[in-house]
């Protein structure tokens, strides 16, 4: 059973209170219970983190792979734009990331359309809400089996 | 049942021939039934069209509605990085419409990275290969139910 | 008796129906009569086409002399920003051109406030909706007048 | 009978004598009188005002309505390109402005393209030397009628 | 009585040590103390909380309003530059902020003059040094009682 | 008594009527008491001073030592932006000068960004209405005792 | 026997009555037949196609190969500066291309220094004329021996 | 006799009292009494003035020849950096212009680099201190014989 | 003896596992061990720190003087390009610091060329792999004895 | 007889040795004796020279038609790029210039697709390899015919 | 008696040839013997030097002081615009330099308003054809009996 | 014994004299001795060369490996910015090349932070005065044995 890595980056926790009319009115808590759940139906086991903190999102990512995961799904947030940290942090480990963004970062604010992370992930999903994950889901499955 | 036009822009047709390290192996035909194929499993009749031309995508978009198709799931290829005309063509009509590409672009050359048709598109997914038309297929099916 | 050809690009044809909040609610239909009849008034007579493909707004282009066309009045619509060809075209013919806009281009996103084909016209009319292209006609017939 | 105030900016004083290449042999007188006269033709009262003095321009931008203006018509000469002082005051009074040039300021200098005053005008006509000016008054009559 | 949260960024529990001819000789107790003085002069209950870790920054911004705090007071010290992160957080609550800066950020570095923050911010107030936190809190008084 | 020239730019005097939206109803002769009345409250007596010329701030900061004056508090309106002039004046004088805005410029379109005049100022402070003169005569007030 | 493709784009079909202090005052028929020539002379069937479209341009790059062509030779007329679509078709085929420009691009406006299509191609051969078509005959066949 | 007609924009009434380490210690009327005599010795009249208003000096320049001057000399201050309109009365004037520094602009701020006058003017003299007009009397004498 | 402290940023915790065809195969372990053992024969006491945290080092750098160390050797991996944070602790403290990296950051990515520590830094040393930290300890041994 | 200067600028010295993967494996001498060669079959004289120096290459220039040079066929080698000295020495003499590069300068870094020399250039001919010399000889031969 | 070096840069030695348009019909020699005829008028010692060469311009530079000069007048020609080199000797010295170029520089290309030496010479005179040297020697010798 | 050829580029041979604040105060002559003795110490033996011009360290740098050095530590002085004909002559050689600095580079002016010769170095030493030529000697040591 693949085991995956879903990571949401600073102000993920805010989900239903931060500007609703971009991401919705349900929390984080639904988020995550959601993906859990479509990661059953496709055989899938999802444990979900989420930090404010940079450094907490790379100390996951590194021991991603001898924590037995398989494959990292991650919505960087804010992070997406300046954290070259970050891009080193997925550059760094053997494990596929896929990228995603519960908004269409590309009709927003200009520096929202530029990603440092998008280029060293397998690909990037964005604009679909909290639905990107379950996409996600099963581009990374579908992934994983085409390297199998 | 819902109805969904797919549209490939230049240079599509060459799937297989061109690029395969960059594209796969597989031809549009190939493409064409696989998207067929996965819309019917879920209830989708799938239309696909490809064109050399920018003009004949903007008649085939311009039209998607009064033919009943209730969204539109595009790779405008090259057209991505410089067609206004199809950015304008897709904020024109009333139907949802996706865009997809096969390659990671935001990986690739810097020209790559800038989408003037994603502003105007209700999202982006981009770097899973074929199997991303699949993923635009089930998203494009949910944002219609949730406006339904 | 001169002759006017108006020429309009791509997406046009779907005035009416795209964005009327910025292009109004008349179609292209309603246009191109309008401008016919205006220019009987004033003793001109208009022809209209209109086109999705660059291509065929050259051909038009090329061939508007020989056809005894005195002048040429275009909205290149999206081409207005990006098609170097037509700019090429307009160039390189000796009939007076004047471009002319539905919306006041400049007051919108900021790719739309450059024009490539500007600098090869006569002069440009933007912001007056469908009444530019009357004043359009007025300002060629002053314009051949003055060369005349 | 629509009342209409037309302003000249900087240098326009010096038309006839300044690079008669670009803007012609006539005089500012001419073009005033010439404005007046097809205004009158048109059952508009026009009254013209030229300054040197960004400060004039905004004290009769902002005392117009007041006056019992209708519609404001202006060449804002250079400060076209940088008095936002000049836009601020165009944004900030509810009478519609129109901006007019005598010459193609697309097909000059690169600075000349830019018009930070355009934005908040209804619209802008450029490259039909004095004629612009009648062309102005027919776009200004045209759109008050439209709101009426 | 209102209750202000006083944030500080990164560098400034160096007050008094770093730089003191840009950010004086006194140190971030004294600031802080100066600060609750004014508020409780002012009727205002203060605050204060200083961190170097951005994530730490976000979570007081967070939980403020959970906490009882009517508005935030924020230096983001660097964070002011980049931390886009910084300014999701601060678009993402309802509690008004105001920046302040001890320095006056637009005599120094080019880098300095852009505060991504800012523009999700009630004001900026740069320049003052330590006089500039009362000023804030005078202002988020006074933004506060026209709100309520 | 602490003498403090108040200066306003070009387009403030149109406050009440100038986009309420973004610079509240209130008149600019309604400003100009407030800040008399919260100088004379705090023992500074408050002149002010309005004009749309450029010349005309320049001359009135020139002459401010000479007339009594211990600082100067200015709102360069447009001018903030481009005028290279009105920084040459301020940089060449001895009295502190703070830049008010009644907006958040930060908040704004790009060009509002950024201040030629900062850079040589004590200070700025943006976006709290008319309520900003009075933080500033706080501000100055507290800068000239500390040079005292 | 070699077979060349020789390809001109847009505007291409004007030559001789578009601007012959450019471009020279020869036709298009007549530059066609002198390179059919010299390319007899030199032991290669040329065929040669003009179109305005980029599309029907793209289709002749596509289907080069199965007809039998060897190599390439194409002058994009404006497309050389936009059309992305171009150079993914040029880069997605295994012929050698190479791109021959009438004038020296490199000495007129400078959005025509800059080739999109260049890279992907063998080289680039500009300024010389008509004979810049022989030119690239020479060039073709001494590349596509070097490989042989 | 020739007559000379010296101009001093912005600030330059400040000189002595503002930045002397920049611009010297001596005044305006020193500077312009040394002119005038230096004048005097090589046998030509000249004239100065000085004004904080962009509009006085456009009036000053457009008038000089009708009152008979044969030159312009003239120290734009910071107008120098953005005022078009100044460029445009120096194009717009048949009598020749040397701009004139009295400090090194090239040494200082990069916005005191550009000059929008001196395309347009003769030359440039930077850096020579007051005796910088010196040198343009010398110059522009040296011109206007050479033009005799 | 000297005290020198040895500062690793964000993923140098990887070393060995993360793209070792750039930075070795050897573990932040054995680079440590090798700096702390090379002092020891140059007679400099070295500690050793890594964190992903921005914070902690922050914390670190701040704390270093009180902590008896004369120097500093840091690697600040990505978050030297983006951490203005970072470049204010370094300027904010009077030890010297230099800037190490292992890879030649100069012939990478181009947004790994600038860097915004190393204007406040001693200087930089960048492309000799773990040996780069050797060097680092020699030249901040020469510095300080420089200065001593 | 036509006389032709072959000219080679800095590191061409290198060919044969200097990455071979980009300028093949045949040195200088070979290079210049093909060309020789060449120009003897076609019926010109060829002389070639090299140099690392700017100031040589310059010396070259300016006394080639005073030796009886029809024309320059020049590959600038790096100072294409940055030598403005070149590109005068180019413009200010009679004689028609020719550039030539061995690699596709347009397919490799950025920097290298700029030319300051082509503007004032006949044309340029790149990516041919030591052929491209031989393709100039042909240009220069027709071009100067042409002119004859 | 004060002695001054005067350098000329590339391309200069062909004075008289080179675009006479542009730089007159009078030669380098002319050049010369004007101005140690203009210098002896004015009790000074020319000495004239022409290189196309940086590193003779740098030799040239270094030595002046120990050679007995009091001052160097420059025209670095092309090096004006890339040469730091040349920059880099001109701030090392202790004499006092002057840039003169015979043509504006400001008039011309984009490229030719740039110069990387002005910045660190005492001043510039530019546009005024060979008198410009003479206008020089006056401002040296102004210069050094300023600080004399 | 290895042999290391130390080249220094232009005004490296004013050390001592030149802007002893950046540079120290001792000269070339006390540098080479040094670097040659370090060597001495470390079992190298060192070759030293200077010269200001581009051409004769471009000479030096193609004949090292032929003349017997194993490496080459280069400060290429101010041709470290704009010198492509150095980088590409290090480009071209099997030698590893070292670039060392004696000021911090990075810490001046804007164009002195980007090197064109670095990307093509092992790596780059900058800051630490004459000891960065002993660092790069036992850095260039460190790399050939890592490499033997």
């Amino acid at each position: 059973m693949m085991k995956i890595l879903v990571l949401n980056g600073p102000n993920l926790n805010m989900l239903g209170k931060r500007e609703p009319g971009i991401y919705g009115a349900d929390t984080l808590k639904q988020l995550e219970e959601g993906v859990i759940s479509a990661g059953l139906k496709t055989g899938m086991e999802v444990v979900c983190f989420q930090s404010n903190y940079e450094g907490a999102l790379l100390d996951e990512i590194h021991s991603a792979e001898s924590r037995g995961f398989n494959g990292i799904i991650i919505n960087p947030g804010a992070l997406t734009h300046y954290s070259i940290a970050l891009r080193d942090a997925i550059a760094g480990i053997e494990l596929p990331v896929i990228e995603v963004h519960i908004s269409n970062v590309h009709a927003r604010e200009d520096f929202r359309k530029h990603s440092v992370t998008a280029p060293v992930s397998i690909g990037q999903i964005a604009g679909f809400g909290f639905f990107g994950y379950e996409l996600a889901l099963h581009a990374i499955k579908d992934y994983i089996r085409g390297r199998g």
